[in-house]
């Protein structure tokens, strides 16, 4: 029985990530902590992370009960059980991550003392541990469920759960941390003219929350789906196109295993020699494992399947990988033309900053699509369907250094505002802040690895899709194919209304930052207006009304954008009929991919083309140039953070919600 | 042979619509010009005008003997000869359109002063003969065309003619009338501190020129390809099935011919009565056109078919005109929500007011995609594809009075330019002002008309493609059917490929506004600096050296973005086969659905946004609330007036290009 070595493996790969992320963060914590006022503001911020969290998860508890027993009596236990695996695995995915980075902050501003190279290690330690959970709990419970039941629909109820608290993690903590942010700085900043990240500001510590919320635990909910699905999709695709092969099921896993210890060892390769670009010593990290991972999936793939086929379409996924890390890294770092162009545009005003970024913007889309073609067409070519899975899962096995690439990011920019709460020399802040404006960088290069990896996620679950109308159909007595050809009115009008999907969705969820922040500015106007002393510093202000305002205003708001992707595929599904389902199912990716490395990759070029500005390019701050540049900042942040990342799980909901339901509508053909 | 007498007749219906453009021409002619002052701005006016065309047609001319030559060689006479019809009725649709219009902007003044009813009865009546011009010669020249030869290759070339023009129009013209716009007023405005619209700044006409160069020739252009390829899409379904049976070819070309009556009759409908609302007198024409369109519709219907089957496909086709109006109306005219959201985003600055605005444009996109889809639906179901072709067509025969609601837009503009600079008294611009308003939202009404269009036109092209595939590969001997299925990985790399074009030509076309506002503004600045007396008044600027600077600027930087759509669908087809070459037809349709109305609905709303603020709202002018809408107005100047409106001719130059080469890549297939 090699096959079940090999699961076992695959779960004892998992099992040595969670205890090396065990390791990283004992490492972590034993780094000192700083000045007491340092750790009085780490514990502010502590407190807030955790109101937001308790909130979050008695919410969505609501929500996911009433799925557990929907999909308990329609699909049966072990689809339920895959859920709530799913659904607890994210949640604890971000919990874990987002608790790490919370305690890092203090400790890389004191870390900061030592020198940049000594920030970015203790930063880039807190960081991982959110990347190897990723992977790990990912690896984990997909393994885990098969070696338990081998039963395929454990495995996408499993997704459903993932995808779901995803949308909600995305989507609550982008709502969150912008509104965040522009309450405090308009009541702040601009009324009560006390200084950015003052501790009397009581929607301040929200603010820093927000950073950990949207870009720590938000953004590890989204990588856990997509890690999730991604593995899920490629042993669909072994069951469908080697039916009672079982190793082709496993293949995915074995890769997901020998990526993380690949990740493991990797993470020693990020070092930073004095004066060396920060963006080469994350780069160090990223290309060891992404070698060392090659280097175990060769001799691994020979021994499964007696030749080394399916090796080639694992180096596509690598190099799908790494090539749109440079294209993001190209149009968002302050070192290219793009984010140039946008500070240059800056000197003529607001409009043309603004014309400028969504130009860059814009054509930022075009280079990861194509990227992704290519991945596709080389894949298919060298493997079949099952090739771009493999594809696919490769490209995704390097989730773990990517997220730990990312993660130092959130954890840098509190430590530069807790510096500058805890008055600490500004020496510090000129090591914190370098490394924050590489952490858009690496923000945006997460997202696009993301939906990037959605474009061939589609072709998997639309593989699963028609295979399971096919074999209700055929149960049935019908014997001739369903076809979903383009031309096809019906496929059609579903690749349009799934086009529609992500605007509507953007739509809304820009539109809930503003009622969210209209919020925020309410009740600090007030805590300023009812607490004595507040102005004075004599009062502490209530830091947990206003994170708890916040949470409850981001849980609402998300509701109406994240109950679309549930909601769209049961429409269209039983009224449209199979067909529209499945051109939906494409429409939604078509424009989704677009939308949202449009909104990632923009916002991140406006951000850096401010801090272009800041470091004394056309003038430097309180120039009308610095205030264009602001006004690109700000419209980039509800497109980066708040909707574009949130695409991404919802194009994986609609389609996850697809298979679920398949078996009720295969036989709806208009 | 009653075919024949059909044929007959809808030539007869063209002609008579150029002779009633004939008589609306003279008829505002014969109004008066008003003041010698006026005059001379009228004057100027013309001469831009006339500097443009002149070396917009010498330009295109010889891309379009390159072109003409290829295609007499490979594709022969008849396919070379249509081409010529229909880059020639294009381009003398949009000089005759513009002609009448510069002519008709200085007697608008002039019957300002009788009030605003009668302003807009010669602005309307100017604007119509433009809306005719389009109808008329599109059925003049696919009618003339069809009665010729009968030979559908004739028609796929008139095709490719006109719609190779307008993309050149509607980009050049775009990118003249902004660059110019944004260069007179840097320069003139902010440098040389003279009032807009001053006749001393020598870019000051060829903005007033950009105003007629965008929004009338090109627009014109526009429609009358939309119009054109709308119908022989029609044709060719009659073709395809129900080959030999001539009727089905020939009764698209009659509803044209009707709708061409109902249009001269609708006319007299539009009427204002003093107080109404200026929409509703517009809409009162709208509507007489649209019943008396459907009266002839029926009894011309059941004639030749003998059922009343695709009278009803007909009446969808209106329908779907008049919702997608009311949508574009409810999103971008200040009356409703969506506008004023983005005057009160405004009060907290530059940032707020753009997130408002791109969170309207994404809204405004969505409505009438789920029209579209609807109407494609509904109209399959009535009469099969050849139904959703005669949808298409009622639709498309609709043209004429929406283009003559539109035109009006510009003659008006142009009118309380030439007041203000004529130095009339303030209640010739208090009535040209709200006129102007509306005027906005016609024109974002027009292009959601014209790219709603697309969809429909979309189906009818895929279908004359697979088609045209059949027919080669049954003359080569391969039996089995290509299919065009969405998880097809040559197709979806096709869809994305596809969906790529319209953000990469969105991108370019928002750049070379960039580039060529620049050159603009050196010119300006070298003839202050060069002609003595300028600033006194003393001597006159040289308007045509700026007109001619803007053309060839314009003209150059259009070539990048104008052969993307020729260039794409050659090497797709070429390199990747007949599979992905399909699927990038539907790809391009469905993000550049989107994106089409995004930037022009998100262009008119924050243009009126703005409008709104000018009213008082807010504060009016002067305040920093009209400072931000100042910049949503600039920032969708490019969207809805250069990148927007050239996508929908750009969708169908792939399409057309398409199938002119499917004869060349059947046989390709990966």
């Amino acid at each position: 029985m090699s096959e079940t070595i090999f699961e076992y493996l695959s779960v004892a790969a998992a099992i040595i990530g969670i205890l090396f992320a065990g390791y990283l963060t004992s490492w972590v914590l034993r780094r000192p902590m700083g000045t007491p006022r340092m750790q009085e503001i780490s514990a502010a911020i502590q407190e807030g992370a955790g109101a937001y969290l308790n909130r979050q998860y008695r919410t969505i508890a609501i929500v996911g009960i009433i799925i557990v027993i929907v999909l308990f009596f329609s699909l049966g236990a072990v689809t339920a059980l895959g859920f709530v695996v799913g659904a607890v695995f994210s949640g604890l995915c971000g919990y874990v991550g987002m608790n790490v980075a919370v305690r890092s902050n203090v400790r890389v501003g004191e870390a900061a003392k030592k020198g940049l190279p000594y920030a970015l290690l203790v930063a880039f330690k807190g960081g991982a541990v959110t990347g190897l959970m990723c992977v790990s709990l990912g690896l984990l419970g997909v393994a885990g469920m098969f070696t338990l039941f081998h039963d395929p629909n454990s495995l996408v109820g499993l997704g459903f759960g993932a995808s779901l608290i995803s949308v909600f993690a995305r989507l609550g903590g982008g709502i969150y941390t912008k509104s965040a942010d522009v309450g405090a700085d308009l009541v702040g900043k601009v009324e009560a003219g006390i200084p950015e990240d003052d501790p009397r500001n009581p929607a301040v510590i929200a603010d820093n929350v927000g950073d950990n919320v949207g870009d720590c635990a938000g953004m590890a909910a989204d990588l856990f789906e997509t890690y999730a699905i991604t593995t899920i999709g490629a042993m669909l695709l072994g069951e469908i196109y080697f039916h009672g092969r079982l190793m082709y099921m496993i293949y995915p896993l074995v890769l997901g295993g020998i990526a993380i210890i690949a990740t493991i060892i990797g993470t020693y390769f990020v070092r930073l020699s004095q004066g060396q670009e920060i963006m080469t010593g994350l780069y160090k990290g990223l290309f060891a494992s992404a070698i060392l991972a090659l280097i175990g999936f060769y001799p691994a793939t020979t021994y499964i399947f007696g030749d080394n086929k399916f090796f080639w379409d694992a180096l596509v996924g690598v190099v799908v990988t790494l090539i749109i890390v440079f294209i993001t890294d190209y149009y968002t770092s302050k070192r290219f033309r793009p984010v140039k162009t946008i500070a240059q545009a800056s000197q003529s005003g607001h409009a043309t900053n603004i014309i400028a970024g969504l130009a860059v913007a814009m054509e930022a889309s075009i280079w990861p699509v194509f990227t992704i073609v290519a991945g596709i067409l080389i894949s298919y070519v060298i493997g079949g369907v099952y090739g771009v899975g493999i594809a696919c899962m490769a490209m995704l096995s390097m989730t773990g250094i990517v997220v730990a690439i990312d993660s130092y990011g959130p954890i840098t920019d509190n430590a530069g505002g807790i510096a500058e709460m805890a008055e600490l020399p500004p020496e510090i802040r000129a090591i914190t802040d370098p490394l924050d404006a590489v952490g858009n960088t690496t923000k945006a290069v997460t997202k696009g690895y993301a939906i990037g990896s959605a474009g061939l996620v589609a072709i998997v679950l639309f593989s699963a899709y028609t295979q399971e109308i096919e074999r209700v159909r055929q149960a049935a007595g019908i014997i001739d194919k369903l076809t979903f050809m383009v031309q096809d009115p019906w496929v059609l009008a579903g690749l349009l209304i799934g086009g529609a999907l992500p605007f509507i969705f953007c739509a809304l969820a820009m539109g809930a930052v503003g009622k969210a922040a209209y919020e925020v500015v309410n009740e600090v106007r007030r805590q300023f207006r009812e607490i004595p002393g507040l102005m004075e510093g004599k009062a502490k202000p209530e830091y947990g009304r206003c994170v708890d305002i916040v949470t409850k205003r981001a849980l609402k708001e998300m509701m109406a954008p994240g109950i679309i992707p549930v909601a769209a595929p049961l429409l269209v599904g039983f009224l449209l009929g199979a067909k529209a389902l499945g051109g939906m199912l494409m429409g939604v990716i078509i424009t989704g991919f677009f939308l949202a490395v449009m909104l990632t990759a923009g916002g991140g070029a406006w951000d850096n083309a401010k801090k272009y500005i800041e470091e004394g390019q056309y003038g430097g701050k309180g120039t009308p140039a610095h205030a264009a540049a602001v006004t690109g900042d700000t419209v980039g942040d509800p497109c980066k953070d708040t909707a574009g990342p949130a695409i991404n799980p919802m194009i994986k909901v609609v389609n996850i919600v697809a298979l679920l339901i398949v078996g009720y509508v295969a036989l709806i053909v208009r």
